[in-house]
């Protein structure tokens, strides 16, 4: 099966697409939501989580693992690939390749959580494949309590993505980047809030045909992935909350498992 | 010395006020900020986590130990009263005897977090000692990450704080609790919101008062918490934003140790 894992309910955002485009490879999704969010603690807290993680997914039976959270991506990727001898998935490179492909975008706006923007991955992957382009970031950290809250759509809301969005808008961005598997979620009151002309790129899609692209290759492997146990959706803290959104996001009955990390 | 837990950085207001009412009793702070926050968690996760927080607490020396924590005394303080035999003190019941001995309070209002709204621990206590008191209880889960992210005094978190407490305006309640640790850095904006005539009353205080009240009793366990270690500041992670607010709460130079549980 293919393993995903996200501090909470964010990547599901990315197992949606993964889902859609490969639907008949079982997903065994985990949420770390007993110890939620990531996005504001340091590296090698998220690090230690994130290996902790990707261990219980391994053990789930998952052949693939697909880093579902920006946080994570950004501090313990390269950890993750020292530790584990498996085929390894982020959210960050995906999107980064589809920004750069795109015509006429000059100069990008990322935004994600303190940690994420800290760690100044998504400049230094931008500037490494073109060092023409200029990058522009702001740390966003109220909009992942304000997804969690289910409040898309409030005025609240609006006028934080207003506040968070203005240097963005003020550095006149060709495109932006939505740095966390939170924020598609709020799409659409950040396009209308940074302007109709900005190109607005989250990384779920990216991630899934990256993906897609990799079986394409590994015939055997995807067999073998489409071979597997059914999905399953695994949280280390079960709340009303979370089965609630988890259910919005991937538009269907879930079941959810608790499990101790 | 005296041992006191948060999640994270709400509990330094009990601390603060802990450390004047005995300034010469060093204490032991922990805040388990790789979990923070616990408002939005099970009363299961939140209870493991508590008894955690404690047993570090004792194996530091504390000899007396404060849950600065509402979420934690509401889902907590009975599995840690069963399994720990020390004096144990949590920040509901002060508050609930303070507001019961205040004059012409008849309808009582209470903010806090979901899993501490959701234990419908102060409507119990409060009904248990005057069964003709109404009771209004309003989970704000918001308040939190505003707090953190020190956004005190934005006109976001005014607008948010005014959402949350029109309908316990509605009800004309004539006392407010505030049921969170965090909240008294949000009491201006509350008091503002909730308007002049209502009586806002939060925990820190309350619990200082009572943790006075007990040595008074037990001279000679006040004597041993004098002659203990100096105070300490022990965090589960290491973030720049925890010391900073730390800082801000205490009013002092604070340094950190890092500690895993």
């Amino acid at each position: 099966m293919i393993g995903i894992f996200d501090s909470g309910i964010g990547g599901l955002t990315v197992a949606r697409e993964v889902m859609r485009a490969l639907p008949d490879c079982p997903v065994c999704y985990l949420g770390d939501t007993a110890r939620t969010p990531y996005g504001n603690k340091s590296p090698e807290t998220v690090t230690r989580y994130a290996i902790q993680d990707t261990e219980f997914l391994l053990a789930q039976g998952a052949m693939v693992v697909v880093v579902a959270c920006n946080t994570a991506s950004a501090a313990a990727y390269h950890a993750l690939r020292q530790t584990f001898d498996i085929p390894l998935f982020e959210v960050i490179t995906p999107v980064v390749e589809t920004v750069l492909s795109l015509p006429k975008i000059q100069r990008i706006g990322v935004i994600g959580t303190r940690a994420t923007v800290a760690s100044g991955i998504y400049e230094r992957m931008i500037r490494e494949r073109d060092p023409q382009k200029s990058v522009f970031s702001k740390a966003c950290p109220l909009l992942v309590p304000l997804v969690e809250e289910g409040w898309m759509n409030k005025p609240e809301t609006r006028m934080i993505v207003k506040k968070y969005l203005h240097s963005l808008k003020v550095r006149q961005v060709d495109a932006l980047i939505l740095g966390c598997t939170h924020y598609p979620l709020l799409k659409d009151v950040v396009q209308q809030k940074i302007g109709k002309r900005v190109r607005v790129i989250d990384s779920s899609q990216a991630v899934a045909n990256s993906l897609v692209r990799f079986l394409e290759d590994r015939p055997e492997l995807h067999d073998k992935l489409r071979s597997s146990d059914p999905s399953c959706l695994y949280v280390t803290d079960v709340t009303e909350q979370f089965a609630k959104i988890a259910q919005s996001i991937l538009q269907r009955n879930v079941s959810l498992t608790h499990v101790e990390l």
